[in-house]
């Protein structure tokens, strides 16, 4: 299992309307192959950025099942818009767990 | 509840070490009050960088009843010295989860 992990910083005043977006965009990855979880939380000491943490059987799941669908094409209306700056993901593979 | 995320950069060839110390330092972390489950998680495409995240039941109960007790100079002494540079903390509330 891998895990994606994005901070995203959406434009000042905007944060409603990327919650509203984000709440139509899930359902998107909810149905890609090899998807497992996904969290949106929402920073205390800077409000206006969030993460966004998904769980994937596999890189490939997110790199190339989700990125290269056309439903990522979706996703990226829905949601690019809002970012500023554009975010960097990154994957992470468990090391220690006690969840 | 509310989620601690800290994004870890170990020196480089100190990987190993960290996650020596870490697995010791968890131990610490898992009996303060407040404390629900943690991770640590290691970059793919970075691999000296590590995210730690930890479920909290309160803001307090990380800010408070860990950073302000006698454990945390235990846990500052075990893993401080491994960064660099040294990692910004930051808080999140969830806004949606499907996990």
């Amino acid at each position: 299992m891998i895990l994606e992990v994005a901070i995203l910083n959406v434009k000042h005043n905007e944060e409603i309307k990327f919650e509203m977006a984000f709440l139509k965009a899930q359902q998107i990855i909810m149905n890609i192959n090899g998807y497992i979880s996904h969290q949106l939380q929402r920073c205390i000491e800077r409000p206006n950025r969030y993460i966004l943490l998904v769980n994937w059987n596999t890189l490939e799941s997110h790199t190339i099942d989700f990125r290269l669908s056309d439903e990522y094409d979706e996703w990226r209306k829905l949601l690019h818009h809002f970012y500023e700056p554009f975010p960097e993901v990154e994957h992470y593979k468990s090391i220690f767990s006690n969840v």
